[in-house]
């Protein structure tokens, strides 16, 4: 029983199956249950507590649907709820921000840390918590980024709008010697290739799908083999959803049940 | 009673609040109750099915701060839901699409109409179908701009990149002769200068803020003098939404009262 129980993600909406791609390649016997908030997306406007009450809405959707395991792959969620979260449930729960912080903490070689994300997520200071808890000589450089997201829905990352945006939040951190960027909102890595060209060749992008991916592999141990059955869930299903979504997990988004929290 | 009883206003967010400022031109003497479904925002990518849920619940809480009219100031909200508002309110019910339109088929000259707005409000062919009540012969082109509502939020309206984007989504309309461009959302009249500036002298911009606010004054009748006081509702409220929707209404938004619906 314990072996088929899936593993719970959830996210506002579709960004978080770049994490749900993640944990997919890293753990490929395990099952997920992935539930998109797509009605109330996005997280990122919203005050720390109507993202409390909705992250803690989604997490127990999840545990009835028999998670052994729950990520918050939401940035914003993450720095403003995984404590009520944890404090909730009876079992491990994962958020985005703790393992992006240590991998960048581990990354830099000078100390100075860049970390992009939506205007809750870095006005939280969360990230820059989580840094200061590994090394409280790092140096953490943040830039809002609040046009991403709706540039990563609309497939604009080669325009070149999306370019000039990028200019305008990262310049300013590269400028302060940075080394290390962490992308602190799950839709960025979509927009890597632009990201990366405007930091240049001395920055390091780290992206926390990855780091995720990694702490929940040492938490659920050995992956089962097999093809396991992933569920989709989401609290609106539209054609966007499917057709966005897709983009983000890297293949097609078949089948979405509509949920009502 | 009857004289001192609020326009009831709701809006999926802040954009509702260009409406408000409208209304509050044309009719001094009416005290508003508006409705910001900030904690839900936006409404544009979401489905009809959970956009008319969200509207009623947002119509009946305005009727129960004792409002005689209610104004769905949300273009989305508008195409999605006025019927069924109307069908279950016992008071009048404006939308913001009729009289736009209404006010579009009386500009244009050449009968060549662009429409823009969210992917929701042009996907429901509303515009469309009212302009075509009006005068069947009237060539409706439309265009979704789904990067303008965070534009606008973000006080990018004199960025290049909104330049650029605005070319994107306008030159075709502009290139297939349109002569009136119909604002079919209430963010998009922060971004007029941008917006005129790519049309060009030959298409006329009309704001469907003020049809509405002359479709709302010939039901109210002569307005009473005085200064009344109007009161903000939003299901979040954030320094964000203080701050943005001051913009919108252009004018300090300093009691925002938070309501959970």
């Amino acid at each position: 029983m314990q072996v088929t129980a899936p593993l719970g993600v959830f996210d506002s909406g579709i960004g978080g199956l770049t994490v749900a791609a993640a944990l997919m390649r890293r753990l490929p016997g395990e099952a997920l249950a992935y539930l998109g908030d797509t009605a109330r997306v996005p997280y990122g406007t919203k005050s720390p507590e109507v993202i409390r009450r909705y992250a803690l809405r989604c997490a127990q959707f999840l545990v009835g649907q028999g998670a052994k395991l729950v990520v918050i792959a939401c940035n914003t969620a993450s720095a403003c709820a995984v404590d009520v979260v944890r404090d909730t449930l009876d079992m491990p729960v994962v958020g985005v921000i703790e393992p992006g912080a240590a991998l960048a903490a581990r990354t830099t070689k000078n100390g100075r840390v860049g970390v992009i994300g939506t205007e809750s997520t870095i006005n939280s200071g969360s990230y820059q918590r989580a840094l200061a808890a590994h090394d409280p000589h790092i140096d953490v450089l943040t830039a809002a980024c609040p046009l991403f997201v709706p540039l990563a829905e609309e497939g604009l990352a080669g325009h070149h709008a999306t370019r000039l945006l990028a200019e305008e939040y990262l310049r300013p951190l590269v400028a302060r010697g940075i080394d290390t960027l962490v992308l602190g909102c799950t839709h960025y890595p979509l927009l890597v290739p632009v990201i990366a060209d405007v930091c240049g060749s001395g920055v390091t992008i780290v992206n926390s799908a990855d780091a995720v991916a990694e702490a929940v592999a040492t938490k659920v141990g050995a992956s089962g083999g097999g093809h396991p059955r992933h569920r989709f869930y989401a609290t609106d299903v539209s054609d966007r959803v499917k057709r966005v979504g897709g983009a983000f997990l890297g293949s097609v988004l078949e089948h979405v049940e509509l949920v009502d929290l």
